[in-house]
């Protein structure tokens, strides 16, 4: 039987990485896959950096829509990225009949409800193994591999830049601007970091993760997105002597009023194997109500472990493209009508709906009853104590310091609840500064 | 569309997990198969006890070939276990053109050839998820999700009763024979526990691995199979010290001179996740030449984690069943062919051709120049040493001891090459007592 051919718009890092993987193993992929599987046609704006890469034999357009309209063509991969022109060239490719690979987050978080419609209609596939987690087939164990479980909740480190950050801030007790430098020096930052930092890469994640969880739309517009430039050396250090350490973590939860969809930096025991997740590798435990928790770990991005995953995608639809398209892998793990009907039972919670525990810092006067004070606005409230952690005012302030930190974990609470009783504490004359809080997730 | 009817061979702990869960998850499954899944027939010897189970609805049988016959049945489920009367009955079902799902470990590490011949001729699906590390969706992941790899090596703690044992051993110091009463006593073992101690599950479970890894038959009469019933908590308490924790790994490699396929205890730096998979659980390690390095981690065993993925395999064959048999997922993830040209190409190579490094226990006289002795044997041999730890005479046999114990970490060696240095280091005069001998495994 023929190759299957695939066209592949843009081939920066990623794309190299395909090309050459495909080639060097293509023996065994042909083994796996049945039949072969042919990068033959590349579109690139660069397209004399586009030749350097695939040599002889495969044509190089500048024009993508050259590669779309191809009728050898069977499978687009789109790695352009982005939201603009990757949508009208992923919609194209799906109106003119071919199979969609692609590695974009950022455009199925944001539009992936109106290009899955036109897949399904149309009766191709669109997958995105590549979008979550690089080289983690993570995708296909929540759509797959899981199947028979009420997915309960997920938590992921999901982007490896914040992850290298906090790794680094941690081990040599540096802030996060030192790092961040240190980091695009050193290539696991980009020039303009601000879709990693602040959260939005690894809400893109945790939307398309959520969606195929709970059989819900992906909505990334009503995901809380919070990122770690605020985080300080001394909230690690402290969290360090807690027994924790600070991650940031992509996390989607059935709740009792919906699913909960959040990003943002959180205490996490450290012994648990997600703590110990170091450096720019990713991890994601999903915990099912019959398989318990399972934990996927990996490298979350580079040109060959990106490259794995859109290469098992390519297989994946060599394998399974003639299935009956009613029955076949639906993209989202759901079939649309589930996902529609469970869009009213199952919403988005807002934030102050969302039930967790926290970490606290209050810089307060070194006197007598702050603490009492303190928890006693926190007893009020109903919001129990796990810890508290008081410093010596010697130790934080130097010597004849009249000022020390407080560091308080609350058990389980209504965010809702507790930002109402910090309103109030802040308010007490002997909290000197505005107080740090930080989510605390026990992934118990 | 009508529901997909499941006939069950064997309600025990997995098959009342798997009716549980198929039945609580009911409407989710549905609304991922995109029809549903029923257990409509079940045999079992005990009839009472499986209609005590399922109830109302369902026909329960003591004969395992009314199912087997039973034209309204579209997949069987066999639990029964062994090699003896499952193989006939998974073969009939087959015949009988059923889809099957087994957790049967032993009988597909030991048949699988067989079997899956069968199933590919008349076009029928085995699924076997269930079979290696329980719940963890790993026989997924090396199958589809690493499809584009040429996969290096994995290494995995794939049984649950064996990391039970270990971890018991290193956290109270005791010593195998105390925990493994334990252990029985809390039902982590079997009141025989010799497949678990001996490692012939986890190699069962590692050639399964090594087939869909490599593409290469199911050779379980290959495997090195050793347990950990040899293992004293001396050794454990010295590779502590070294930076290394022992846990009984399943591993499955490729070298220069085949695929190796081994099960027996090694040491694991402390700092890999790996070394960190603490109690019953489970966790696979897979590297691959463009992902690298990932691990799956979850529960290997207990009734509603298997039944998860046994249950994942059933949505997995009413998604795919329709799909061109030609192309489908193969069973052992390459197609036959590309199988049975690998035969050859890649043998599985004999223990003396393995290539690793060990840790060395040696009692010795406590006198000048034992070391020296030892080392230069080594030497001789081009063997070159990476730690030594030699203790006080009087820690090790107390006050006034004219004993020790040397402890020698190796770089990387033949396998059979060490050997027969041990052989000349055990002839000499000062070496007390036999050495112990584990393999050590970076997994870098």
């Amino acid at each position: 039987m023929k190759p299957l051919q695939v066209g592949l718009l843009g081939i920066g890092t990623v794309g190299s990485g395909t090309f050459k993987v495909l080639q060097r193993n293509q023996e065994e992929i042909r083994h796996r896959a049945g039949r072969g599987i042919e990068i033959t046609m590349v579109a690139d704006l660069d397209v004399a950096r586009a030749k350097a890469v695939v040599g002889e034999g495969v044509k190089v357009v500048g024009d993508a829509r050259e590669v779309i309209a191809n009728p050898q063509i069977d499978i687009v991969i789109e790695l352009i990225g982005g939201y603009g022109v990757a949508k009208t060239l992923v919609l194209e490719a799906i109106a003119a009949g071919k199979h969609v690979v692609t590695a974009n987050k950022a455009l199925l978080a944001v539009h992936g409800t109106e290009i899955f419609a036109a897949a399904h209609a149309k009766g191709v596939m669109v997958a995105f193994e590549a979008a979550v987690a690089g080289g983690i087939p993570i995708i296909k164990a929540l759509r797959e591999g899981l199947t028979a479980n009420s997915i309960q909740w997920i938590a992921g480190i999901i982007n490896g830049t914040t992850n290298f950050i906090l790794s680094e801030m941690r081990d040599k007790g540096l802030d996060f601007d030192t790092v961040l430098k240190e980091a695009q020096r050193l290539g696991y930052a980009e020039a303009d970091p601000t879709f990693d930092i602040e959260g939005v890469d690894a809400a893109h994640k945790a939307t398309l993760m959520s969606a195929i969880a709970f059989g819900i739309p992906v909505q990334f517009d009503k995901a809380h997105v919070e990122g770690i430039t605020k985080l300080a050396a001394q909230d690690i250090k402290y969290a360090e002597q807690l027994g924790y350490r600070i991650k940031l973590l992509g996390i989607t939860k059935r709740s009792a009023k919906g699913i909960e969809l959040r990003v943002h930096p959180a205490l996490v025991p450290s012994k648990r194997l997600l703590a110990n997740v170091e450096g720019a590798m990713n991890a994601v435990v999903v915990n099912g109500d019959a398989v318990g928790t399972t934990l996927y770990y990996g490298k979350g991005a580079g040109s060959e472990p990106t490259a794995s995953a859109v290469i098992a995608d390519l297989v994946d639809i060599t394998r399974l493209h003639t299935a009956d398209t009613e029955h076949r892998v639906p993209h989202l793990a759901f079939h649309p009508e589930a996902i529609l009907a469970n869009k009213g039972d199952l919403p988005i919670v807002p934030m102050s709906e969302v039930v967790t525990s926290y970490y606290l810092r209050l810089r307060v006067a070194d006197e007598a009853g702050v603490l009492a004070r303190v928890t006693s606005l926190l007893a009020e409230a109903g919001i129990s104590i796990d810890a508290v952690l008081q410093r010596e005012a010697d130790e934080v302030g130097g010597e004849g310091s009249t000022q020390t930190d407080l560091i308080i974990l609350t058990h389980d609470t209504r965010e809702g609840t507790l930002d109402e009783v910090l309103a109030r504490v802040q308010g007490l004359p002997s909290v000197l500064a505005p107080i740090v809080r930080i989510r605390k997730e026990e992934l118990s």
